[in-house]
């Protein structure tokens, strides 16, 4: 399942690029929002221990999965279209095998 | 130091109540404010993870700050002077021995 650096194509290269840095802002604009309206309805300390939760779970989440290795891209691509920060369209011009990868990835 | 509970008279335990709870009222909702303003803040991932990192400081903190035991109440009511949530004259009504003992703890 591993795809090692020599697989990809300059062009893949550009696509896979795109696609890892659209869906990271994406997905980080999307929590900031998230985070600034839950912040706004902070009644007690409980709500904000719960905020602080949350971001724990987040950042964990985040470092880990954001890992641009081309040996890892299929894997972290698939999550991304999996959680709907990408679209499988978004990754047209990748080869069909990788496409077929990552398509079959993310519906597990 | 301390000072167990059969030293404090009912008036004194009604004083340290009112007094601890009044502190924790408004560092709380000094707290809340703060991450709202902050939150209202945010513009990249960097300002978001600090701002979890100040949380995880402060839930740490808090949750040791706030021990009302009578043996340790001197000690909780001298840092609270100290960092400003409570005034030494909100405490009027303990001994005098006990008053003493805090604003001496709330100088070091």
């Amino acid at each position: 399942m591993q795809v090692s650096e020599a697989e990809w194509t300059d062009t893949e290269k550009t696509i896979a690029r795109t696609a890892f840095d659209q869906a990271y802002k994406r997905e980080i604009e999307a929590l900031l929002k998230r985070v600034q309206d839950e912040a706004s309805a902070l009644i007690k300390l409980d709500d904000l221990w719960r905020l602080h939760d949350f971001l724990s779970a987040k950042r964990h989440q985040i470092e880990g999965k954001y890992d641009y290795q081309y040996s890892a891209l299929p894997f972290v691509f698939a999550g991304l279209v999996k959680e709907g920060w990408l679209q499988l369209n978004e990754l047209e011009g990748l080869s069909q095998d990788k496409l077929a990868k990552i398509n079959s990835l993310a519906r597990m």
